[in-house]
């Protein structure tokens, strides 16, 4: 009985037999490169060229069709023209072939006849059960499994050492290029997928496959977007309950990137900001630059990930001291200063050296050879810092390098729970040395805290990951639009600080509600035909008597018959009109990717044009909505800035969450809450919120019309 | 008759005869070191050993006293024990020595004897005119004069290839790294100076020598502060008119980074954010990494700088296609669509080619040779892109690559006023060949987009130098405290748009003047003794009738007798209350280093919070006014955000710039002023200032006692 495999993927990166559809006996083709890279790399299990034209390609025997080989095959690799996958595939899945590469292009990426024929492929894949990888891409190498089923020609040039990071690309050039660089900087790799037009596997499957394999420690992957936000989102959380750390590039920030992504893929892309939040809740960290990327997989792997946030600096320069400070004060790394008898210790030995943090021992080190292994011991055994990173200047080209290595080695291997971080020039063999030892090496001290900075960063995302949190209830939203009262009465039932209001039919209702609230008031027209009110005359502030609000009923009555006579009219909302606090929003939108996001940010006019907000799927407790608060850039204002009495942020976050349960307990019905303001009030005081617009989510058949409407806190408000 | 040497450090970077005191038969020791590193590069001049005890040192005759000599000698190097130098220098100063550099440490950095030692230096530099560099520093290399003053061991692994590039350093150590990351990476050097404690030449004067000087193409400086703001902003200008880049690595951008500094440098450093404006203002280019300064450096001198902001990119891969664009768009780089005539053109060879811009050749490329060079054609030619980046995946490796150099070379050479940046993994010889043909090569094309927008940005400013202006008249500021309503006179009369206003002294006048204004109307009290007024009850806002007015002004006279009885009170300044309009700062602070900054912010809580502030150094006309306000991160606001009007931008301008007239004029009379807020009304209705703060400096006696305030636009207002 044959093994039974743990994932449907493991034929693609773990196959026992390959057949090459389209093998040419030329090794440079398309079809010929992956039978000439799997003989050359002495792949052990079967390789069966497929093509009827020949009897024999490359020195194996070759076969009609995949149904002719006679023998189980795991994985087929297709390199025949668009118009003749099909028909492969069919044959394939008929010999029962459980995986498929296609390296062919001609698909989804050419346009609609390409749409449909990429169409066949996903449901031949569904009906059979035969896993896809691509069409239009570069392939798969498991370098841990001997296999390179790729026609990248990158190959050729050497392959890269065996290794812990595997990369998976949903660009093929991008994927070579990344391959290329890992291979250069002497990186080694296990596993490399590019995943082209994902006609059936999409990087997030590729991911969770990635997180479970044994031989990856770190994943590099390069994204433009992807259609299936639950996949990801559970690869993602895979990663982080297994402490596996993904780095991913990907594009489209910018307008100007997401407007070049729309021509280059035919992917359906979240909005940017959303991957953004989600990369951040599940500590996926989003490197800038590939070559960030690899700074980030090379120190992983060398190194593991740090325990805690508290940074040592070490430096021969005083200069360089201060750089790696400034450094690591922007990113919030912590630099506690060292015991005072640490530093009396450091001082017997060296008057006027830097002693708090960064300790500086100066240029004194080459002359006093204690002095270095007394302030690693001080600094790492009295002190106690999670990451030491040591300023070298060019010592590590000198002829005191090797022990300078050695020290490092020691060090680390005394306190193995720390990282250590060399900054100096090496030569190659020392560098190695260091690898082997566990240490990190970089040339550039800013660049060596802002690796340990994003180590640090994963390494708590790790350690804290998010809570699942199941709605326990389900809450229903009428598909007609709803009128503001009805939103007020929708979300103060679940648990929303709602302001008082009224809704009155007539003038005299109307003065009487004022009465009772107190005065100033404010009315707004009340209508499921008018979302945006100012527009048209429908709200009147600051009325501060019952004669105001007779009159101020009237004219909103008027206003709404004047400009909007096609209107049907409910009546007029009655509420306080309350100021004082910090206003805030609060918010949710439904993303076409990932479902329902919450927002919180901090309202007026600069804050908005500032776009400061924080993002996260929803659900979100009360411990991570008091997280995503403390992650607004102004923060600072609800603490309690210039001598002003500190904001109800409890407060906030336990509406935040109340407003993230609404979300989830009403599930794909909404397409957008909006409660803008929310009035926080001083510590204790609690918050109020003064305006809702609840909207529900359009049919399916009104979503082909318009596109789906991006997450923006934006939105027009009374 | 001897050459007249065109600068005071001309002997320093140019000497034709070297002494050194305490000259060391050892080649390793401190004072061994410069002479055989002199000997081994073959210095043309002459070398004078120094030293009693020996008749010659290292094959040299050796001299017991500087003046035993005989012979004109340009420069001294010292390398004798703190307490012995001083008398050296007095020697080398009777000598007629034209300039020394001091190895030895043991002065400023170790307190106050080395304080009063160091100032003996310096007083003996200014009486004699011999220039010193140092002491406390690695000395001077100019590998152009094949001079290698210095005793850094360094020089010991090899010299970095003759150049273009110099390197002046604040910190030996830090200096000695640069020159090696220089060397390792390949790149010409011409002179490396490191300060030191700057007994006598500073950074500044460096800086200058180096801008005049032909060999220097770039200067990379590292710096920690400076006390001669004069000196670097003339030598920054003299750079910027000679349109030679400075790329400044200035530590201790925030205040862990500052306090490290602080512990250890003696330099007196202004306010981080005013260096930060300075270079910006004079187009001086802050790296935030020694990495990024050598990329920068590495870029001009193979390329030079581009000639204006317009990016086109060129990519097989349109992965780095997206990645490239969002890089350009964060960074502020203008990517204009390629002319439609030149789409059509790409995609007639390849359909489904990105034509926009980003241009996506595809693989495609590999196997079309004409592709290439057309869309390079198409580029420079018909889009006419200032400056092209092609990425090329790992082809830079492959067996096509010596043709893509070639491909690129021919371009260069065809439009060689534009900048080709290659963006690929290339073995050493074509790194050379790209080298030599003026065509710059990063690994990463997120590093090569980065560096492109720094140079782009150098160019800009290099193109459009700050126009000087000199004051053409002379304010006065009382030396003793100012009230409001004299602040507002004084600024009025200089042409700023105060809001009007009366000084009333009984509740009688103040009501008169309330009621020729108009309600509401705000009072203030009005003492020299008192500038926070808001704190005692010295403020009431919002009265509304000629009764409230008479009642407040009691108030406010009960308020200041019961809290603050000392104070002299002169009566109650009485102003309408206006609102409408975008609220923000102006604001003028004298800087301990540079002197009057002028200051442009927006206004309210979260903006304040946020420090949206832009510096200047005084003066600004009205453009570079009109630029601050552009710089600032909420100008979105001002230009009309969210379908508010334009704000008056102009009106504003033209206040900042009457308030620089101001500074300038006032000269060092002015510690601070602060307008805030000032009210942008809609575009053609001017700005108002509603509030404003005159601080006279205090006398350099009360200077003492006292640091010098840093400025903030945080200054407590009504």
């Amino acid at each position: 009985m044959p093994e039974q495999p743990r994932s449907s993927l493991d034929p693609i990166f773990q196959p026992k037999a390959v057949a090459i559809i389209g093998a040419s006996a030329t090794a440079t083709k398309i079809g010929g490169r992956p039978i000439a890279f799997l003989q050359t790399a002495e792949f052990e299990g079967s390789i069966y060229p497929v093509n009827p034209n020949y009897a024999d390609v490359q020195g194996l025997p070759a076969f009609p069709t995949v149904s002719a080989i006679g023998a189980p095959v795991d994985l087929a690799i297709v390199a025949v023209p668009a118009a003749q996958v099909l028909a492969s595939l069919e044959d394939a899945a008929r010999a029962g072939v459980k995986a498929s590469i296609i390296f062919s292009s001609g698909f989804a990426e050419v346009g609609p006849q390409g749409e449909a024929l990429q169409r066949s492929i996903t449901q031949l894949s569904h009906a059979s059960g035969m896993r896809i990888i691509g069409p239009n891409c570069l392939g798969v190498m498991s370098g841990a499994d001997r296999l390179y089923a790729t026609f990248s020609p990158i190959i050729s040039d050497g392959a890269a050492p065996h290794g812990h990071i595997s990369i998976v690309s949903q660009s093929g050039a991008f994927g070579a290029y990344c391959y290329a660089m890992a291979r250069e900087r002497g990186l080694g790799v296990c596993r490399w997928v590019t995943t082209g037009n994902e006609a059936d596997v999409d990087i997030g499957e590729c991911l969770d496959w990635l997180v479970g394999d044994p031989v990856t420690k770190v994943v590099v992957m390069y994204m433009e977007g992807c259609r299936d936000g639950d996949k990801l989102v559970r690869a993602l959380k895979k990663a982080q309950a297994a402490r596996k750390p993904v780095i991913i590039v990907k594009v489209g920030r910018t307008e100007v990137g997401a407007a070049a992504a729309a021509s280059h893929t035919a992917a359906l892309a979240g909005a940017d900001h959303v991957y953004d939040a989600v990369f951040r809740q599940f500590g996926a960290f989003r490197a800038q630059s590939i070559e960030e990327a690899f700074d980030l997989a090379y120190a992983i792997t060398v190194a593991g990930l740090p325990r805690g946030p508290r940074l040592g600096m070490l430096t021969v320069s005083g200069g360089a001291g201060v750089l790696m400070a400034d450094v690591a004060a922007e990113l919030g790394l912590e630099v506690p200063e060292m015991p005072q008898a640490a530093q009396a210790r450091i001082r017997d030995r060296i008057a006027f050296a830097g002693t708090r943090n960064p300790v500086d021992i100066t240029g004194q080190s080459g002359s006093d050879p204690e002095l270095m292994p007394l302030a690693y011991e001080l600094m790492l055994g009295d002190a106690r810092y999670d990451s030491l990173v040591v300023f070298l200047s060019a010592a590590g080209l000198s002829r005191g390098a090797p022990g300078l290595v050695g020290m490092a080695a020691r060090m680390r291997a005394k306190y193995p729970d720390r990282i250590i971080v060399m900054s100096s020039l090496f030569p190659p063999h020392l560098r190695a040395e260091l690898d082997a030892a566990g240490v990190i090496a970089f040339e550039d001290p800013n660049r060596a805290v802002r690796t340990l900075a994003a180590l640090t960063w994963i390494g708590e995302r790790h350690a804290s990951p998010a809570p699942s949190h199941a709605a326990d209830r389900v809450v229903v939203i009428p598909a007609q639009a709803m009128t503001e009262p009805e939103a007020f009465d929708l979300l103060r039932a679940q648990g929303l600080p709602m302001a008082s209001c009224r809704l009155a039919k007539t003038p005299d209702e109307a003065a009487a509600a004022a009465d009772a609230f107190g005065y100033p008031v404010v009315l707004k027209i009340v209508s499921p035909d008018i979302q945006h009110k100012t527009e048209i005359g429908g709200v009147i502030l600051g009325l501060t008597s019952a004669a105001a609000v007779r009159e101020g009923y009237a004219t909103l009555r008027r206003n709404v018959a004047t400009r909007r006579p096609d209107a049907q009219v409910q009546g007029v909302m009655v509420a306080p009109q309350l100021s004082g606090g910090v206003e805030c929003i609060l918010g949710v939108q439904r993303d076409p990717v990932f479902g329902p996001v919450v927002l919180v940010g901090l309202g007026g006019v600069f804050a908005e044009a500032m776009r400061d907000v924080v993002l996260r799927l929803a659900p979100v407790d009360v411990a991570q909505a008091r997280q995503m608060i403390s992650e607004l850039k102004g923060h600072t204002i609800l603490a309690g800035w210039r001598g002003s009495a500190a904001a109800d942020v409890e407060a906030l976050a336990q509406a935040l969450a109340a407003l993230s349960d609404v979300a989830v307990a009403a599930g794909d019905q909404i397409e957008s809450i909006d409660i803008n303001p929310v009035l926080v009030r001083p510590a204790g005081e609690g918050v109020v919120a003064l305006d809702a617009l609840v909207i529900a989510r359009r049919t399916p058949s009104s979503l082909q019309d318009e596109p789906p409407k991006a997450p923006s806190p934006a939105v027009e408000h009374v």
